[in-house]
């Protein structure tokens, strides 16, 4: 392994902040098309170029008259005028209006030359061209004046003004076709690593490719804090090619985002390509996650090395570099994206660096906010979507209490926690049931994990198999799923059930002991057990895999289509659906079990209201079933 | 005038709703690329169609090697290991693991086969090939399992998600480069109106012309909501056309809008369309602004009519339309746009219909949100941008009092009130010092409306012109300005002062008597008249003008210049920058006032501190200088 920079001075957080605030960013001016201006932000002051409206204008249908000779009329002693002529909206007036005249006129209309003042139709009687006005009227009066909504020369917009509809309806009254507006700033993204792989192409898991997370997710950042972003192509593992990016990058963008690779070669180029080219002004950073930061700039262009994990180069990004983008850009922070919750559980970390907690929110039954901590690893990417934002440690505190009052920092304004929150098994009725709801959060790590959950009053509903357990929430409803080996089309070893795996010389593929599943399976293999006098921990020891544990529903029937099993616990939904044979075990009840204070939730009662609706599912599922006995 | 439709049996609130709900505006599903794919709506649940990681990640830098070896291992007793090979990320392991020997591996890269736990680098010392291992590790320790951020099957992401940075990046872990997304809802918009006039093309203010608003306010407004605007040339005043536009709109869109005409030609046009190929719903609505909305279908498409003045459609395209194209976006409604405060002034209205108010928002000295209406007319396009949001009253409500607690629905979610509020003068100068605040709101309605909005509360400053009355507010700061008559250039009639706008036959256009200059002038008549014995009534009288009052301190130079006048009231500046000629009268004082329970807000300050350094704003216009004695 090549000698790593190591990260013995690291910045604090504030002077992270600093350094990025010092970097310039600054996108200049440029002229949009009025219909391409929404969401973008004024670069100049818009003084108005005309009067608005161009003329006096009628507010309303009726007649245009001279107001002094409306003086004195009422309802029961009208004035009375000659009408000589109408004008619509969009004509010119033809007619000077003489004593005595009226001139009848639409909405909109132009006021005819000495007309000052409107009488509304309704306070009118009219027979042939004699008109009867049974009101006075004042100068001025029904009339909007030229330049009354805005003059000639007086300030329309300021600059930084963001322009939504209403901006983009002033401009328009103003006959204003192109704005001058703050430039997006560019910022370029060069993924290094030789072992990223864009969506769309296929990785080779055995030579350890993965998919590249960063690129198009902190594009998709870049996006939402008003910048523009440019995905450069990955350099692979050709250095010089990655130097070739890097400085492409950096002469085309206001500023370079390159997000880290973990291989120790691309980071020393990362690192030249600065040294030589320009300034490092920050290096490392005692946060966590995110510690390996780097800010400086080169080729006249702000840079910014973000780490590689996705889940700590998203959270750098917001917490250091969004708003960089949004400042340059002339966007406001984003309004009150923060709200209060308290401490589902307790979260303990070690001091010394200031931490940023990815957390999920949940309501409880009293309709309070409460939040957890989701930590599945930083290489983790569910994450992502399994957090609804940041709650910060400072350096100096060790843990958070449980009820402990803390303000979460949402991802974005309009994260709301989940209509309902469930933690539980995996399982294809279920992924299919929670499309029918609104925004729910279900977690699959397992029965044992969802009734953890539950017990500690985290989640709104586990979903559990097995009946043996005695459950402790309220059982809204379930559905019953067979069970049993899944093995290769047509079933070419001859597996029989449970007993071959321990008689004959089969690779089998297990579910981990978190799943219902793994619970049936040790069931059944301790009635074989018992049924031959046998100790159970002699015949698990004769199954070859049987601690080979993956992790989801269809995992083990997936490694036995790849060839590299025999046979997989797994359901018979998913064997058909895989086109595999499948050898029948037993059927399982899956159970969903409310916490009981949270029955009252709207998510939780319209989860119970799927639940009571579910024969198409069953239907459409095979070896699935409706529990009767409820 | 031809016989208009009438409104007699105008629907409800919610009527009007309910109509709209049963419109289908559903624009079912497309694929798009994953780097386009932020912002949208996922159509479909997304399960993960491969394992992540797909193998065996070491989850640090290290050694990997069988656990059961370590055992007994620590700080003081080290085990001791072999190194065999080196696994840097995106590479094959070459090697297996025999006992006692170790591989030297990079975070992120692939187990060799057999090895099942990660030693950290920090926790060993190694001399050559020789690994002293101080500490024990479990299997499975420091490595994350193929499958276990998400196994293949598992349900990654469900329909109706709202597509973000974060889930942009779990999609690109699954290797999903395109995503099936609701597609946008096509919103067709025909303008109607034979006076309308694109934005960039020249309108002929004689014959009625004005810009078109709504099209493109409408559109912004419709891209806002989650929908794809199309917006349709104008059909100008050929009936067949408009038809034609009308039909051509409802074949290519799933919503057509048309923004209403004032004429009553293109809203016949607009009712026979409906009334021949489909059905019209609700005719008419209960509410103000907005009554004549039109609700109905043709053509297979929605179709609502919006008012035709600008503020009128977009409250009720805020209020009706926008929910209805979110809805078939799947977009959620903007997150809590609501605020509360209290009624600056009371507010009065005829009761009978349910009344959208528009308001502004302003900061008080405590930092409460007061609540004032904007009410200039509906046929007003500045009240857009001078309005927060709306205040709406129910039908039965006649009005609110002042101090009143009532909500606002703001305009968009990032609404916030003004740093700082002032009405007064319309001054140049004034105009670039506002340049230099960030989210000022500036009012140029008048010295007198000015001191009045002072005085009742409602704005943080005035900012007033004269000398002579006496100021209640706190002064800030201000300027002197040279005021006279605007002229043509050269002054071909010989102009050299106001004796001439009484002695001779030349026209004149004023200011309106809120503007501080209007003042100054009439000062100056009366020490003319007082000069002269006469009556100062007598001498206004005999000015060709003196009655006729435009709004901002432009207009009467542009009248001059646009040859409608032979003198105007005006600035040095003014006549400068329109390249007039200029007959100096006299000058007078620009004072900003501030609110004295209202001078330590920041915006208030700031702009206190901006007034101590106009040095270089007075310099660049003619005719400004500082004041000295302050």
């Amino acid at each position: 392994m090549s000698k790593r920079k190591e990260f013995r001075d690291l910045s604090t957080v504030e002077e992270a902040h600093a350094a990025i605030e010092s970097l310039d960013l600054d996108p200049g001016v440029e002229t949009v098309d009025l219909d391409a201006a929404d969401g973008r932000v004024l670069a100049e002051r818009v003084d108005a170029g005309l009067d608005v409206p161009g003329f006096d204008r009628s507010a309303l249908d009726g007649y245009a008259l001279h107001a002094r000779e409306t003086f004195g009329a009422g309802e029961t002693d009208p004035a009375t005028f000659t009408v000589v002529g109408t004008v619509e909206a969009g004509e010119r007036p033809a007619t000077d209006l003489g004593a005595g005249e009226a001139v009848e006129i639409a909405t909109g209309a132009v006021m005819p030359p000495d007309a000052d003042a409107m009488v509304a139709v309704e306070r009118t009687d009219r027979d042939g061209d004699t008109l009867l006005v049974r009101t006075a009227v004042t100068p001025g009066e029904n009339v909007m004046a030229a330049g009354a909504d805005i003059a000639a020369g007086e300030r329309a917009l300021g600059p930084g003004t963001r322009l939504t509809s209403r901006e983009i309806g002033l401009l328009s009254a103003l006959g204003v076709d192109e704005v001058p507006v703050r430039a997006k700033p560019r910022v370029g993204i060069v993924s290094t690593g030789d072992e990223l792989v864009r969506p769309g192409e296929t990785v080779d898991s055995g030579r350890g490719q993965i998919y590249d997370v960063n690129s198009y997710a902190v594009a998709a950042g870049v996006r939402e804090a008003g910048g523009e972003p440019v995905v450069y192509p990955h350099a692979g593992d050709d250095m010089a090619e990655m130097e070739r990016a890097l400085r492409e990058a950096a002469d085309e963008c206001d500023l370079v985002l390159s997000s880290g690779s973990t291989s120790a070669s691309a980071v020393d180029v990362v690192y030249r390509v600065i040294e030589e080219q320009g300034d490092l002004l920050l290096h490392g950073v005692s946060i966590k996650p995110g510690k390996p930061m780097l800010v400086g700039q080169f080729n006249e262009s702000a840079y910014i090395g973000l780490p590689g994990y996705p889940v700590s180069a998203l959270s750098i990004f917001r917490t250091f570099v969004a708003p960089a983008i949004r400042r340059a850009a002339g966007r406001a922070a984003p309004p009150s994206a923060t709200v209060a919750g308290r401490m589902a559980v307790r979260e303990r970390h070690e001091e010394g660096r200031h931490r940023l907690v990815p957390v999920g929110l949940v309501t409880d039954g009293n309709g309070d906010t409460l939040v957890y901590p989701v930590d599945k690893g930083s290489g983790a990417t569910t994450s992502l979507v399994e957090a609804d934002g940041i709650v910060e440690m400072p350096a100096d505190v060790s843990y958070l209490d449980r009820d402990e009052r803390v303000s979460v920092a949402l991802f974005s304004p309009d994260v709301r926690p989940p209509t309902v929150f469930g933690v539980g098994e995996d399982d294809p009725l279920l992924s299919r049931l929670l499309d029918r709801l609104d925004r729910p959060r279900y977690l699959g790590h397992g029965s044992r994990v969802g009734r953890r959950r539950l017990r500690d009053d985290v989640s709104d509903v586990a979903v559990v198999s097995t009946a043996d357990e005695v459950e402790s929430g309220t059982e809204l409803g379930g559905w019953t799923r067979e069970w049993g080996l899944v093995v290769l089309a047509g079933n070419p070893a001859g597996i029989e059930g449970l007993a071959d795996l321990v008689e004959r010389d089969l690779r089998f593929v297990n579910r981990s002991t978190a799943s219902g599943l793994r619970t049936s399976l040790a069931n059944a293999l301790a009635a074989l057990a018992d049924e031959r006098g046998v100790d159970r921990h002699d015949l698990v020891d004769a199954i070859d895999g049987f601690d080979f544990a993956v992790e989801s529903h269809e995992s083990p029937a997936r490694r036995v289509v790849a060839g590299d099993a025999d046979a997989g616990l797994g359901l018979r939904a998913t064997a058909e659906k895989l086109d595999c044979g499948f050898v029948s075990v037993g059927e399982e009840r899956v159970r969903v079990l409310a916490n009981p204070s949270r029955t009252e939730k709207p998510g939780v009662e319209r989860l119970r209201a799927e639940l009571d609706d579910i024969g198409d599912l069953v239907g459409a599922l095979p070896g699935f079933g409706t529990v009767d006995d409820r």
